[in-house]
């Protein structure tokens, strides 16, 4: 494995994984004010997309990481609707 | 252009301005306590290494988003660690 290739995994490594702690935080806080339903909403349908060109390309890194991802931004899009109604 | 590369630019285009909502909502509210300082301490360093992953490859497109990401992603940063000592 290249330098560039290592670099690209960590890469798409710490920018899936790192939802996880919004979605630990948010799901024992329920504090969601501070959260951007216009981020969320924006960033889990381009997210989807990203699914969908992974699938077309065959790209089975892009597939897993945006996979993951998805879950993880659909969990913190669903809270914010949730707990933002209290 | 073909489907798939339609997709994928509308992917990018998403995944980066979803972040501009956040900035938004966080400058005007100063509300970060539902923010995970975790999630954009991991998401900032992976944004970080997709840059120079972009940079090795001289992949102009992800080069260009994540500049983007990056610049968004570290003002969501600072505001955490600033208004969140408050």
């Amino acid at each position: 494995m290249s330098l560039g290739d290592l670099v690209g995994y960590a890469a798409a490594f710490l920018t899936t994984v790192s939802f996880v702690p919004q979605v630990w935080h948010t799901l024992r806080s329920r504090d969601v004010s501070g959260i951007s339903l216009g981020m969320y909403a924006c960033f889990t349908l381009g997210v989807f997309l990203w699914l969908i060109y992974g699938l077309v390309l065959e790209a089975w890194p892009v597939v897993i990481a945006n996979t993951i991802t998805l879950a993880l931004a659909l969990a913190i899009l669903t809270m914010k609707l949730r707990f933002g109604r209290r």
